[in-house]
């Protein structure tokens, strides 16, 4: 890596208690499975085998990529790094769908709507109803943010329009100034880079699927743009979690 | 508690690898056994079943301390707080004693020598030598701070001289804006707060020994004069910890 160019590093939470479960997840705070724990282990042993190293770590508010951060920070000795945990990198809002099991979702509105609501840009699930237990605006979590920032549901087009304006105004001016950075977050807020940081259209988004606890690397120019990426890790690992997370929409059989 | 006093939450660490072993630590990077997890958790639900709440977290650059805070937020369901991690919480320095058995130690320079280097006011262990492995100022973790701030080793009026600028600056500003501080740290950074807090003689704060893992809640006005203090948890069980602590320096029989 010449000095002309940046590496940033993402990666996805492992398994959470949800995604075991098959429900559409979203903002719901659960934590990760044994296995989410075993893929965020995976993940910070191959950085610590490349030699990598941080400056700051971001993540969401929700424990599963908390967690995840946490693990990786363990496997690398870097436990003392500054994290910054904001909600801006919060997976997208499901809505309503939250806590539905995603085959009976399927089952009901077809795999074709599922897949929509799972992978549109600009097609929002169901909103929550102002009081539902499960809206943010009541959860202490988001207490210190303004009431008119929270959704009740979002799209991607919404995730992103939280994300990237994130990742410019923070994290970009910091990696400007040299520092090495470290992203763990979720499925929707890493595409919400990925799209930005690759230039892709909508339709190009909705074909990426992020492997789970596996990093990717980006090189990137001081333009941030894309001068290389690479999953670290097995190829075939990585391909057969980057399936794994393509069939999650469909309905069980 | 009334709009004219505040709250302020201590925690020391549970019990560590080198505790168990009686070895001197100060600032070696040691874990939390499975004994200290537990006491962690123990501090985390007693905080919880009393419904503490906290707006910002304070900790040392160890991990001991950091994941002591970390299980205590998770008992809290507060992954997503912020929190501060600072060299200037660290534990005391022990410079070359770092690493001796304190049994050992105890037994080739006598009790009283060791009670002196573990509790006196102004007396410092042997310093490192520079180039020591165990020199901070070769270590990854401190690569942010001047050379010129780094011990060798430290008494413990050196590490209040770092500990109670930083609460003065840095917490302080927090408490008095109406933010609830829970600080995870160590035996002497928090010996620290305490005698300063308290306004304790170098006499008087030799004689206190803070129990590991139980909360210790300051009740301040807003000129920072102590208006109440508790231990939470069952009285006996803390009033044996600080025996325990009490009795750590003296040499095994």
């Amino acid at each position: 890596m010449g000095n002309d160019t940046m590496e940033l590093v993402v990666i996805r939470h492992g398994q959470s208690e949800w995604n075991k479960l098959n429900l559409f997840t979203g903002w719901t705070d659960v934590d990760l499975t044994d296995e989410g724990r075993a893929e965020a282990h995976a993940g910070g042993r191959a950085l610590a085998e490349e030699g990598f190293d941080f400056d700051v770590c971001y993540t969401s508010r929700l424990k599963r990529a908390i967690h995840t951060l946490d693990i990786v920070l363990g496997e690398l000795d870097r436990e003392w790094l500054p994290v910054v945990k904001t909600w801006k990198l919060n997976e997208r809002h499901y809505g309503a769908l939250q806590g539905l099991n995603k085959a009976d979702a399927a089952a009901k509105h077809g795999d074709e709507q599922v897949l929509i609501w799972r992978r549109s840009f600009d097609v929002r699930p169901p909103a929550l109803e102002p009081g539902d237990a499960r809206d943010p605006h009541a959860q202490q979590m988001y207490r210190d943010v303004p009431a008119d920032e929270l959704p009740y549901t979002e799209c991607l087009e919404d995730c992103i329009a939280r994300v990237w304006p994130y990742f410019e105004e923070n994290i970009r001016p910091q990696m400007l100034a040299g520092k090495r950075v470290l992203i763990a977050a979720h499925g929707n807020s890493l595409r919400s880079l990925v799209m930005k940081l690759e230039g892709l259209t909508p339709g190009e988004i909705l074909k990426v699927n992020i492997p789970t606890g596996v990093p990717l690397v980006y090189t990137l120019d001081r333009d941030f743009h894309v001068v290389g990426k690479r999953y670290l890790g097995d190829a075939d690992a990585v391909a057969a979690k980057m399936q794994a997370v393509a069939d999650q929409g469909k309905a069980k059989k």
